[in-house]
């Protein structure tokens, strides 16, 4: 059965039954003109994130679920990098006629597990025809406090949560592989150096999990996701508070698995991880005599943007990452 | 110069410095994870909506000035529906790297016009490639009292704020004209009836200014507005209100121009107006006593939806109007 053969009505009205619990909080949910709530703190928190098909995302190797997990996963993962708690979803899905209803279903599945993971609920969207897949979700937060992108200041350390460049190695593989893996049904496969390495990598780029500020908060003092990179991230951070950074390459943290990825594949872990986007993991700033559990990676300097390498020679960082518009 | 020579940082650049002026009750706007506002109110309205080139507007016969203009009144609609104030604008812009500058400039200005028509802040959004013009805005609201679509009574009247089928007669001349008019500098073009009745019309439909739901406040007992065409918005308010209609052909107003419109294409004035969308009127419920500054086109009734021709024959409505993947 096909999105055509049941109607945008009815779509809609299986959506509402689902989504449509009530929380504390949520006045008018999915159904009419503009949802309607109570906002909760003092700050609220709002971004906006677009996926289409073909630029964000590739159905060959990505199935509906992990696409609608992985939707409101980017978008929590920016509430989370200011310090926020996600509270309400707002999603538009464009999507062609001929699109399965089982992999509408699905899409929806991974969407209502993340909302489950994040604590979020859905509360308004809506849904249309395109000749491909489009998708744009708004996401709200709340934080007593929030934590910007422009107030490092020279001396702090510059901090990861976790290791970088697993999800642009796990892209080449999907790229290598041209086949999706249901990895949200415990399903694996077998390709080059074996699913042990291969899997973590493919997770965290179809189903990524943004790290939750928490333990991080009190030692902040500027905060960001990576999304688009390393290097092009920590630039913007930069550029935003007016200060340079120093990084060390042997601080950066590179998985095993990426380790042997790499040398399988043929590429330096090093470039996956300071160039390769979609880690959603936290770069931030603290203090360097603060006990933080994160990676420590270099400090902030007064200007300029340079990577001291593992033989000691310091280079100029040039931001290379994911962008828009550029050939 | 096209998209691609300049590069999403640049680009975001500018927009950051045309829309970055500071509000009360905005704390951060755009370039950070999220924005972060201070709610006014107690209720927060949030709408989303997406526009796709090819399925929702065509840039044969559209401007990047009104498109950008529509795509912020369509969502202020939404908000004016509940009753509410629009607040926050949040955007989702993706085009081809060849899509010209000056277009990307003019669809800005289209943008910026309306926000300052309305009162609206941007705060925040995203752009990216796409092979074709994408646009996803989400806008905030507040309000003391909102009003649903849930809430109709029987014996309650009808009402709609303007005349209907405007703006589909407007489409019907686009695709027969192919090609656009800049409006919005005032410019004219001749073509079957002319200005003077097309004008009008394709006004409606470039450039639709949602109707302000301030001296309706008072009366209105359920409102939503007119986008999909009113048979189908007026099945929607029953259904939510558990309730029936009875309208009368002869009390929907229909504008002159689109009379005369109408009689040039060959196509009856009525059914555009029942079943063409897009007219960003507002539809809703009032005591019958009440005086309202509004066109009353019928009563609500406990259950059914009918309509009383002008011969006084009585028909069942079937919901008519734009519905994705109805084919």
């Amino acid at each position: 059965m096909r999105l055509s053969d049941k109607g945008e009505l009815p779509l809609l009205e299986a959506l509402r039954k689902k989504f449509g619990k009530s929380s504390r909080g949520l006045l008018l949910g999915i159904g009419d003109d503009a949802a309607v709530i109570r906002p909760a703190g003092r700050n609220m928190l709002l971004t906006t994130d677009m996926m289409v098909e073909g630029v964000h995302f590739d159905l060959a190797w990505t199935t509906p679920f992990q696409l609608g997990f992985k939707l409101v996963s980017v978008n929590v993962s920016d509430i989370y990098a200011m310090g926020g708690r996600p509270e309400y979803f707002l999603l538009n899905f464009a999507a062609p006629g001929r699109f399965k209803l089982d992999a509408f279903d699905s899409f929806f599945l991974g969407i209502g597990e993340a909302l489950r993971e994040y604590g979020v609920s859905l509360i308004g969207g809506d849904i249309s025809s395109a000749d491909r897949m489009m998708l744009s979700a708004t996401v709200t937060g709340t934080a007593s406090r929030f934590v910007t992108r422009g107030t490092a200041r020279p001396g702090d350390g510059v901090f990861v949560t976790g290791t970088l460049g697993d999800s642009a190695g796990g892209l080449l593989f999907l790229k290598m592989m041209k086949r999706s893996v249901e990895i949200e049904k415990g399903r694996k496969t077998s390709f080059g150096p074996g699913w042990k390495t291969v899997g973590p990598l493919i997770e965290k780029h179809l189903m990524p999990r943004p790290r939750h500020p928490g333990r991080i908060m009190k030692h902040a003092t500027a905060m960001m996701d990576v999304s688009d990179g390393l290097f092009i991230d920590l630039s913007r951070l930069c550029r935003e508070s007016g200060v340079g950074a120093r990084i060390y390459e042997e601080l950066i943290p590179v998985s095993d698995e990426l380790k042997e990825a790499a040398a399988f594949l043929g590429v330096a872990a090093i470039d996956l991880a300071t160039g390769g986007g979609e880690d959603y993991e936290l770069l931030f700033t603290a203090p360097v005599n603060d006990k933080v559990k994160a990676f420590r990676i270099g400090e902030i300097t007064h200007k300029g943007l340079r990577i001291v390498g593992k033989t000691g020679t310091t280079k100029k960082i040039s931001p290379e990452g994911y962008r828009h518009f550029v050939l």
